[in-house]
């Protein structure tokens, strides 16, 4: 294990701080500033404010670690082999970002090992971040100071909240897999994105279930997840990781998750 | 005509700017702070916030005018004759205040002869509003001040950027409609409530629709949508009022409001 290995993640939680800082300044700048907007080839919009704040994430992370690999979402995947692989989403939902809506965020992931140790959802206009890291508390941190986040029991999805940023994000037979979930649930709320994440962090919803994500929309979720005492992982129940295949399922109970994954899984 | 009257609506600002301030402080006292939630006989959440909110709201406007007429979500209606009647939604949103979520709002809407003149959508959280008067520039309000609010150009469904709270607002013969409509723009978003009718007279997105909505939840729109350069009708393309029936469509392009009407009216 290398010198810097053994350090892990303390040794980079300041670096993770500064990399979604630069993202947060870049994101406030461009907000409802009336962006030209582009199409890429997968029809998702792209802003300036997402190349801009990728760069400045990537150049700190450069600076500071010229060994470590980035995946990023807008200029791809730098050193893959890297024993540190940073996974950087500058603006996670940006949807939302263009329509005005301030519930669009800045994702932070460090993995070691192909398994990520360090997580920030940092919310730039509102705010509001939560820091993750392998073996410590979650905190989260607003404009009133930095405190603990921590889940809130809820043994049975029909007592759930569950949260997801929208239904038509389950295709063919996700679809009624979500189905199920959702006509268990007691509330469902659509909309959010990486905030849902966040918001069971801090114990205000019970489930939050997505598919068709991509590693930098989920990768920095797990460790904010774990340390907040809850459960992330894919819809067969295995940890998130650079080969989970897009579908992911949080719960801040271990029960609720149970059976929230045998709802998922009845063919 | 009475002397108010005359004087409408510009003689009512004050009065509604400072029902909305009001809701506002009480929202933002009790946001996040592990609220007991109550089932109403209709499931939909209500909490204390809610109703120490409208009794501020209605506090105020009976001390300024003892003569209107009250509709409020809470407290049901006093005075529904009078020629003036305030209609109060003081948390739209509830079930995103108790997870969490700072898109809900507080609406207040003033009447007068059964049509609204006045309405404001105020973000407690967010630290902003849109101010509505017929016949005046809406305005939006944030912490930089006040500035007009202004529609933009979309002239036709495929190119606009929708918005609605949920797809299973829409019930019955109302489904396939929605779908329709969705399945033509380009860019679907869910969530928000409120919001979403602020962010349309921005100028941030094209079409809002909506159905099983409550006179609270839609009175205040109209006015902050007139006076922005945009639509606001029910789903047969007339005014909204307290007879509609629910179902409202807001564009802020009047080509795109039309096309959009001939698509929710498809038999």
């Amino acid at each position: 294990m290398t010198d810097a290995a053994s350090r892990c993640p303390e040794a980079f939680l300041t670096l993770a701080a500064e990399v979604a800082s630069a993202a947060r300044a870049v994101a406030r700048r461009h907000f409802r500033q009336g962006l030209a907007v582009e199409d890429k080839a997968d029809e998702s919009p792209v802003t300036r404010a997402d190349r801009e704040a990728e760069t400045a994430m990537r150049a700190l992370i450069g600076a500071a670690h010229s060994d470590h690999g980035i995946h990023g979402e807008e200029f791809g995947i730098e050193n893959p082999g890297a024993e540190f692989v940073w996974v950087l989403d500058p603006i996670d939902g940006t949807k939302r970002f263009i329509t005005g809506n301030p519930l669009f965020g800045s994702l932070v992931a460090l993995l070691q090992g192909g398994r990520p140790i360090l997580g920030i959802i940092d919310m730039p206009i509102l705010e509001e971040r939560w820091t993750g890291a392998a073996g410590h508390p979650t905190t989260f941190t607003d404009r009133a100071g930095s405190r603990a986040a921590r889940v809130r029991p809820c043994a049975d999805p029909a007592a759930a909240t569950l949260l997801a940023t929208s239904p038509e994000m389950f295709k063919g037979a996700d679809q009624p897999a979500f189905d199920r979930l959702r006509e268990t649930a007691k509330l469902t709320l659509y909309g959010g994105d990486c905030f849902n994440y966040g918001l069971l962090s801090s114990g205000f919803a019970d489930l939050v279930v997505e598919a068709n994500l991509a590693p930098y929309d989920h990768l920095a979720h797990a460790p904010i997840i774990a340390g907040a005492g809850g459960v992330m992982t894919d819809w067969q129940g295995c940890p998130t990781g650079l080969g989970t295949d897009g579908r992911v399922l949080c719960a801040g109970d271990r029960r609720c998750h149970d059976l929230a994954i045998s709802l998922l899984q009845v063919a």
